[in-house]
C-alpha cells in the first residue's frame, strides 16, 4: 500500500489510526514489545535473570532500526525476526545477549506481533464503525417517517422510509461491528510454542498474554491458523457492510434521483460543474479490495507439519494489506455518513414520478403505505442503543 | 456439482448427509416447506382462513416438482419462486389459491430456504466434523508419548510426539466446529420482510422460526448479508482446519517417511504396486476449492437498495456448492481419521537417521526432549471432551 | 452447478449449448473418445493389435456407463479414470483387456478429457459472443448519432451517444472474444505422458492430437498447468466484458432513466406491475461467480513433483463450473442483447433535464457536442466486421 | 507492500528492479510523463502552443512533488490526478496554465501511467523469467541423464531423470514468460478519452503512445478493462508457474530426500544447526498472493457506464501489488536457480531406497527405464532457444 494510492484508495488518509497502527513502525514496535514481554515474563518466572530483562527491555524501547534494512536482510532466512534478534542481541550486549529472543522461534514473535498489530488497527477500526453506526443512527431516528421510493432490482417498487434504509445499513454496520469485538476480545492471542510448538511455559504465556493485551491459546497455533482465517472473515463482513452504504449512497447521488449528497462532494480535473460521490466511491473502491484479501487469508490455513513452507510468510503482508484497506472502507464510510446531505422532497418528488399503480398493492393486498418501516427503525435503534 | 467430479473431488460420495441436504430436491423440499410454514403461521396469527393454510400446507407437502423444468421457467424472472408460486397456486386452485405466496417476497422464500439447506448441511457437517475430532483424540491420547521428528519449513528440527501432531489438529477442528455450530444456532434466520423489506408480521414471523428452527432476524436482511457472509467464512476456515490435516498426512506418508498410511489407500490406473493417500488427496482438492468460493460470497454482500441487481442471484448457487466442497473435505477428512494407520517404529526411525546434533538444543538451551507436548496433548483433549 | 439454480443464474437455461457441452455425459464421452483416441493411435502406430483398437473403439463408442456410479467408486483412488479403466477392460474382455489404457495414467486421460470438454464449451460460448457482438454492432449502427448523456462516477458529465456506449461493451466483447479463441486454437492440448510424465509417445500423441482437435504440447504438462490457468484467465475476461453490459443495463433501465428496456422484461412475484431486468440480472450473476472460480484455477497451479495431491484434483470440477457460469453470463447477455429496446426520446429528454452548464465545456474548452463519437462507432464497426 | 514485509515476503529485496519500477515515485514519474507527453503531442499537432508544451514539459521533468501529501489531498475527490493537477498549474504559472492537462481527466492520467509503470516492471519481471530460464536450461542439460525417482502424489512412481523435472519447469517459465511478453508487447496501452471517453485526438493518441512506448487502443477503454484483466491473468499465470519450482524444491529438499538444496540456505532463529529452503519459501509465500489479487481485478472489470464508481479506482494498487508480489516470486525464483545445489548421489541413494519392485513396468509393460526423457528435454530446450 503505497502512499500515493492510499491516498487514492483512501485507507491511509481516511483512517489514520489505522494506518499507524500497520505502518512498519507500529510492526517494529510490537516485535520489539514481544521480545520484551517475553524477558520481563521469564525474569519474573525466574527463568532469566532480572537484569538481563531490564536490560533487554530497555534496549527494545529504545531501539531505532530501518525497517527497509531488516526486510532487506530477512530474504536470506525469510523471516524479519532473524536480522531482529541478530540486532537486539548486538545492542543489548554481555552478559546479557544470550537472553534475548531466548526459548523463542521467530514465528512465536512475528505472530505475537501480528496479534498485537491486528488488536490496535481493529480498536481503531471499531471506533470508527461505532461512530458511523451513531451517524446512521441520527439519520434513521431523523427520518423515521420520511417517505422514499423502494427500488427492487433498481426498479420502482413500492414505498419504504429513508429511516428504514438507513436502519437497515445500521443493522449490518452494527452486527459487524460486534462479531469483529467479538474476535478482538477473544480470539487475537499470543504465541509462544518455541522452535516446534512443544514448550509453552504456561506461567511466561499467561504473563505476555496479560502485558499485551491479548489471549493465551489452548495450544501453540504455528499451523493452526484458524485465528488468523476468523479476523479475516470478520473483516470481511465488515467490509461488505460498509460497502452496502457506498454503492447505495452512490446510486441515490445519481444526478436522477439525488436523494442525497455528500457533503464535500469530490471535484472533477475535466468538469468544474462536477459534484462527485466521491467517499461512496472510496467505500466501494476500498471494500472491493477485500474479498480477495480474505481467499488468501484462507487458501494459506493448510499449513505444513510443524513450519508452514510460504503459505505462513505470506500471512503478515495479507493481514497488515487487509486490515488497512478495511481500515479505509471504514474510515470513508465514517466521513461519508458524518456529512451526508437529505433531501425529503426529492425522494417524495421521485416516488410520485415513479408512476406506482394507485393501487399498488402487495401480494398480501396492502398498499405501498411504508406501514411498519417505523418500527423497524426503532428496533434497529434499539439494538444499537445496547450495542454502544 | 456434477455426480462425476463430485465423485473425483469427493464431496458427494463422501459426504451422503450433506449432498442429500443440498441437492435439487432438498432445496425444493425447503423452498415448499416456507410456503407451507408462512400459510400456517398466517393462519395461526388470523391473516387468512385455516382452510386456506391446510390446503396449502397439503399441496406443499404432496408437490412433486421437476427441478429442471422450474430452473429453466425461472430464467425470465431470474427467480425460481416465480414459477414456483405459479405452480403451487395452480395446484392449490380455487378459492384458496390466491392465499400462496401471501404477502411474501420471491426473496422472502429463497433466503428462508436457502437458511433452511445450510443448517441441514451444517448439522450434517457438525456431525462428521465430531466424528473426526473423536478420532482425532483417540489418535492424541494413543500416541501422547510416541515420539517423531519435528519438522519446520519441512528440514528436521527438534522431537516432538505424534500425539502432538494429533492434539494440533485436533485444536483446530474443534475450533472451527464451535465457531459454525455457533452460526448454526444463532444466524441461520428465517426471511420474511415483503416486498420492499417494511412490512415483516412479527408474530408470523415468530411462528415460521420456530416451526422451521431458526432464528427471528432483527430486521429483513434482503440487502444486509451478514450472515450469509458470516457462514461463508466459517464453512472457509471448518475447509482449512481439515485441510491442514490433509496436507500433513500426504507428507508424513510420503514413500522416504512412512510414518503413516491410510487405512485403504488408492490403487493406480498404470502402476499396480502403488498405494495413494487417497483420503488425504481429495481432502485437499475439496478444501482447494473453498476459498474462491467465500470471496465470491463476501464481494456480493454489497447489494443495491432493496434487492440485489446479480449479487443476490448469485448466492443461492455459491453457497450450495460451499456447503458441498467443506462437507466434502470433512467427510474425506472423517473417513482418513477412521482409518489412519500409525508406524511409531518409522517415527523413530526417522528421527534418528535426521542426524539432529547431540546437543540439539533450542534456543532456550533446552535439549530436544519433546519435554511439555504431553500437557499440551492432555490439555487439548479436555477442551475436546468440554466440547462435546 | 444444480439444474434448480443453473436454472436461477441461468447458465443451463441461458446457454443450452454449454451445458450440453459440460454435462456429466459430455465428460463421460470426452473420457471414453480419449481412450478410443488413444487405442486407434497406438494400432496406426503398431503398438497394440489392430483388433485390440477396434474392440475398445467399438467399446467406447457403445458403453452405457453411469456417472453417478463411477463418481462414487472413484472416491478409493481419487481418480474417476480407475473405475472408468476398469469397467471399460471388462467390456472389452479376453484377449483385448490389457490394450485398454495402454502406457496411459489416469491424468493423461482427464486432462485430454478436459482439454475437449473446454474446446467444446468454449466453441458454443463463441458462437454466443459472435452473435451478442453482432447485435450490439446493429444497436452501435442504428444509434450512430443518438444523443446520450454521459455519466461519470454516476453523475452526468457531458453528452456521447448511445451508438458510443454499444461500440464500447462491443469493443470489449469482441476482445475477448479475439482471446479465447486464441486460447482454443493454441492452448487446449492433449495429454499423454505416461505415469511421470516421461514418455510420451510422439506418432500417437500427433495422432490423438489430430482426431481430437487438440494441440501438440512441447512436453507432459501433469504439473506445467499453464495452459489451464491461460483459459481461466480468458474466460475471467470474457465474463468481465458482458458483466460491463449487465451492470449497465441495468442502471439505464432504471425507472428514473428508462434509456433502455429489456424486450422481455421479468416479472415479480408480488408486485405485478413490476418491469425486472431478468436478464441483466443474469449476466450479472454469472459473471460474479467467475473470479473466485478464476483465483482457485490459477492458486491450484503449483502441483508437486510427477502428479499434484489435491490442487491436480480440484481442477475439472473448477473448470467445468467456470465454463458453466461464463457461458451462462454470455448466453444472457446474447439474449439480452437481441431483445434491446432503445428509447431515444428518453436519452433526449434525461440529457435535457440533466442541466449541464450552457457552456458544459471540458478541460479543452469543447463544447459537450459528442463531437468524434460517431467515428468511433465506426472504428469499432470496422475491427468487428474484421473479426468476424 | 510495507519494506519490512516487502522484505519477508521478499519482493522488494529480491526484485529491486520491479520495486523500484512500482515504487511511488516511479508512480509519480509515469503521471508526470504522461501530463508532459500529451502537452509536447498537442502542441506538434498544433492544439496548443508550443511554448505552453515546452513549459509543461519542463515542469513534469524537474517537478518534486510528495507522494504522501498528494495521496492526502486526494481523498476530496477520489483522484490523484485532481491534487496533480492543481500543482502543476502553479508550478507552470502564468500565461500558461491552462494548457496543463488540456482535454484530458483525470483517468486518462492514471491509466497511461498503470500501463507505463506495468510497462517497466513487467520488463524486468521479463529479464528475471528469462535469467531463471537460462539456469534452468543449464540444469536441465546437466542433468540430462541424471536418474532420479518419479514421484506421483508424493508416492513413489517409477524413474525418470532430474533433467526432466528441470524440463518441465523451464517449460512452464517459458511458456509464462512468453504470454507476459506478448501482453507488454500488444495490450499495454495510451488512455486518452477525454471527459467521458468520446473525443480522442488520433494524432495525438498515437504521439504520445510513440513517446511512452505504449500501445494506440481500439477505443477509449475507460470502462472496457479488459487489458487490465488480461495482464493480471499473464501475471497470475507466471507466479503458478514459478510457484511450482519453489513448491517442488522444498519437496526435494526435504531432510528425508536431500536430492537439492539452495546455494544458501537460511538460518533459524532458534536452531542454529538448520539450513532452511529460504528463497524456496518466498517463491511459494509471493506466488500464494496473486491468485486473490487477480480476482480482484477481474471482479473489478464491470465498471459503470463512462467511469466506474470504485471498481476503477481500486484497480491502481491492487495492479501494484500484483506486479510487486509476481515480481517477487520471480525474482527468488531466479536467486534460487542461479545457486540450486544438486546431489545426483542422492537421487540415486533414494531410487535404490524406494524398492519400487524389479519388474516395475507401466500399464504399457515398459520398464521404468526413464527411457524418452533425454529427447524431452532436448526438446524443451530447443523451444528455450528459440524464445531467448
Amino acid at each position: 500500500m503505497s502512499d500515493l494510492f492510499g491516498g487514492v484508495a483512501g485507507p491511509l488518509a481516511a483512517a489514520p489510526a489505522v494506518a499507524a497502527a500497520t505502518s512498519d513502525q507500529a510492526w517494529l514496535r510490537a516485535l520489539l514489545a514481544t521480545e520484551s514481554a517475553l524477558a520481563t515474563a521469564q525474569a519474573a518466572a525466574g527463568i532469566i535473570p532480572p537484569d538481563a530483562a531490564k536490560a533487554i527491555a530497555t534496549t527494545c524501547d529504545e531501539a531505532s532500526l530501518d525497517p527497509t534494512d531488516l526486510g532487506r536482510r530477512a530474504t536470506s532466512s525469510a523471516s524479519v525476526v532473524v536480522p531482529l534478534v541478530a540486532d537486539l542481541r548486538n545492542l543489548v550486549g554481555e552478559p546479557f545477549s544470550r537472553y534475548v529472543h531466548h526459548g523463542a522461534t521467530s514465528q512465536d514473535i512475528t505472530d505475537t506481533a501480528m496479534s498485537l498489530v491486528a488488536a490496535n488497527a481493529v480498536d481503531a477500526i471499531l471506533t470508527d464503525l461505532a461512530a458511523a453506526g451513531d451517524s446512521l443512527a441520527h439519520l434513521a431516528a431523523d427520518h423515521r417517517d420520511t417517505i422514499q421510493l423502494g427500488r427492487t432490482l433498481l426498479q420502482p417498487a413500492k414505498p419504504i422510509t429513508f429511516g428504514l434504509t438507513c436502519a437497515t445499513w445500521l443493522t449490518g454496520v452494527d452486527e459487524a461491528r460486534g462479531d469483529l469485538a467479538r474476535i478482538r476480545r477473544e480470539r487475537l492471542a499470543v504465541q509462544l510454542g518455541g522452535p516446534v510448538g512443544s514448550s509453552p511455559d504456561e506461567e511466561v504465556v499467561e504473563r505476555v498474554a496479560r502485558e499485551l493485551g491479548l489471549v493465551v491459546p489452548i495450544l501453540p497455533w504455528h499451523t493452526t491458523r484458524n485465528r488468523v482465517g476468523e479476523l479475516a472473515g470478520a473483516l470481511g463482513v465488515v467490509a461488505g457492510a460498509v460497502g452496502v452504504v457506498g454503492v447505495d449512497v452512490a446510486l441515490l447521488a445519481q444526478g436522477e434521483l439525488r436523494e442525497v449528497a455528500e457533503g464535500e462532494p469530490g471535484g472533477s480535473s475535466a468538469m468544474a460543474y462536477k459534484k462527485n460521490p466521491a467517499r461512496a466511491v472510496q467505500v466501494t473502491a476500498c471494500a472491493q479490495r477485500v474479498p480477495g484479501l480474505v481467499a488468501t487469508v484462507l487458501a494459506g490455513m493448510p499449513q505444513e507439519l510443524q513450519r508452514a513452507v510460504g503459505r505462513w510468510q505470506a500471512e503478515s503482508a495479507t493481514v497488515t494489506e487487509l486490515l488497512r484497506v478495511t481500515g479505509g472502507a471504514v474510515g470513508h464510510a465514517r466521513a461519508l455518513l458524518a456529512g451526508l446531505r437529505v433531501d425529503p422532497d426529492a425522494m417524495r418528488r421521485n416516488l410520485d414520478a415513479a408512476g406506482l399503480p394507485a393501487d399498488a398493492t402487495d401480494s398480501a393486498g396492502r398498499t405501498g403505505d411504508a406501514r411498519g418501516a417505523g418500527e423497524l427503525v426503532d428496533r434497529a435503534l434499539r439494538v444499537h442503543g445496547e450495542l454502544a
